[in-house]
């Protein structure tokens, strides 16, 4: 956690801009541990009083800013980059620069690269600033390297929900730099070309084609089960970010049209244990967060559906075009 | 569930009055499982949309009118009576009727209070319509029956954390109609009198002493804990009806003037899991819902305390002037 970069210099200029008396701040899971000591140092330097956000917090779908309303002067979300939404308080977005060295894990990256040449190159928030380096050694290696702005996304960033940055990129494979599966998955399944990890974080380099299939098997059994299902639940985020509403409606309405009951169902934060009082419903389509569906699958009793495999389920759409759902602005 | 009476010809009286396209459905968790019966009945006659809150919701102080802002037409809230608090969008509020047969198990708890003379009769919500009929059986064996109105209760109810229309009552014993350890507990540490349960729906009696008892005693412990503690984090909730941000503020002033640190954090539902990433933090004094820290003591590792409490941690309160947590409006 400690290579994470802050700046709290910045947070506490602008406090002392607007003289700010109450501040909120928000963080990610991953920086939550160190909230109390971010809190110390501002109370300690301006003598503003400090409000943590201790909801969940997964992306800038989902700032504090309605909770916060006439409680703080300002806000600062940690960790993500804004998204063109309507805030309820002054929202001051900080990034977090992971600090590291990635260059041994590319020229590691590279063995798996040698049969493609057109490279798109992709990653997330905290690693945007080792683009230049990456792309330079892989140009190096006679690589073609592609990177392209999305939709509310900057140079190769995507979100777990937000892949416009390599939508329709004439590649012949993807290079994503950073830790995890989330995000690769995400690559995968909305591109279907090959995807090759490189995470600095454990030095390793890996494709996400066994766990993509898997992943899409999961999805095949959901979605063959839903087609039994004569009562449905489509679910609505209250959270600004992940808002869908005129989606459920729609959805709602197509599932009547086939004979189908369906409800609306609105959900902060959404889990099994909120769907379990809808006994009577047989199968769930979440408009909120689309990766709730696709990484908690295994947590739902009930076929939990994102709009497209509901696409799927009622045969508006062939499962060859399976693709992620995505929430764009 | 089938024994609960939900007045929806009322609503759909009013849906047609004021002819709201979009209703919201709030439902405590005992009724959630009838939300989609509700929502059908209403859609099919009134051909309004339906959009029913699955968050969940144990009491008046969490109506979802701010996730619902914009949203919907009209709100109708099941189960709860209302709070004088001011809505964002027009609220409707209905109590659940229980229909059960109560003479029995109050004949039977006249054993119980047969040493004493003056009865306090207290109830909840969904009885309140048999406090004439229980009223009557007791004074017809001699009790004298006094009941009072609370501040922000109907008379002789009271809510989890809201015990006024019991409060300083001059009674040798309290008389609980209604299920669970839940309130009759709440009565206990209000009032610190005896409590008899006549729980009509075991038609079983029983006094609350033992269970109080034990909780008094984790009590007890808790707040021993909390006095090692150096370090504090102060919640505060985001619900509308729970927000105590004014104490939460002077608790944490009141903890610096004792030279310990504290935080003050913003949660919408409480968990144990939320308050794990604070790993610096040694305690947590709670100003959301007062039962919190009471009723889940043992989900929770670090001590949770009310802001009672946390007076006996600081010696500005003695242990044996204790009483439960409670919000008034």
């Amino acid at each position: 956690m400690s290579n994470y970069q802050l700046q709290i210099e910045e947070i506490i200029e602008k406090i002392k801009e607007i003289d700010a008396h109450i501040v909120g701040l928000q963080f990610p899971e991953g920086l939550k541990i160190r909230a109390t000591m971010v809190a110390k140092q501002i109370e300690d330097e301006t003598g503003a009083i400090a409000v943590i956000s201790g909801d969940p917090c997964f992306g800038a779908c989902d700032v504090s800013d309605v909770d916060m309303k006439g409680m703080v002067d300002i806000l600062v979300h940690f960790g993500h980059t804004p998204l063109p939404l309507e805030y309820e308080v002054p929202v001051l977005f900080l990034e977090a620069q992971f600090q590291l060295d990635v260059t041994s894990v590319i020229n590691e990256a590279l063995i798996l690269l040698k049969d493609y040449k057109k490279i798109g190159l992709v990653t997330t928030t905290q690693h945007l600033q080792f683009l230049d380096e990456v792309t330079e050694i892989l140009k190096n290696e006679g690589k073609n390297v592609v990177l392209k702005e999305g939709r509310g996304t900057r140079k190769a960033q995507v979100l777990g929900c937000n892949f416009s940055a390599i939508e329709d990129l004439s590649v012949d494979a993807f290079l994503y730099l950073g830790s995890g599966d989330f995000h690769p998955l995400g690559i995968k399944l909305s591109t279907h070309k090959p995807v090759i990890i490189a995470d600095p974080y454990r030095n390793e380099v890996r494709t996400i084609d066994q766990f993509a299939d898997r992943i899409l098997r999961i999805r095949f059994a959901k979605i063959t089960r839903a087609r039994e299902a004569g009562r449905f639940g489509v679910i609505v985020s209250s959270k600004k970010g992940q808002q869908r509403m005129e989606l459920a409606q729609s959805l709602r309405k197509m599932l009547q049209k086939k004979g189908k009951e369906a409800y609306i169902i609105l959900l902060d934060d959404v889990s099994p244990e909120l769907l379990m009082p809808f006994t009577d419903l047989d199968a769930f389509i979440i408009t909120a967060c689309p990766r709730i569906a696709i990484d908690d699958a295994n947590m739902y009793k009930k076929p939990l559906l994102t709009p497209d495999e509901l696409l799927i389920v009622l045969d508006e759409k062939k499962w060859e075009d399976y693709r992620i759902d995505e929430i764009r602005y």
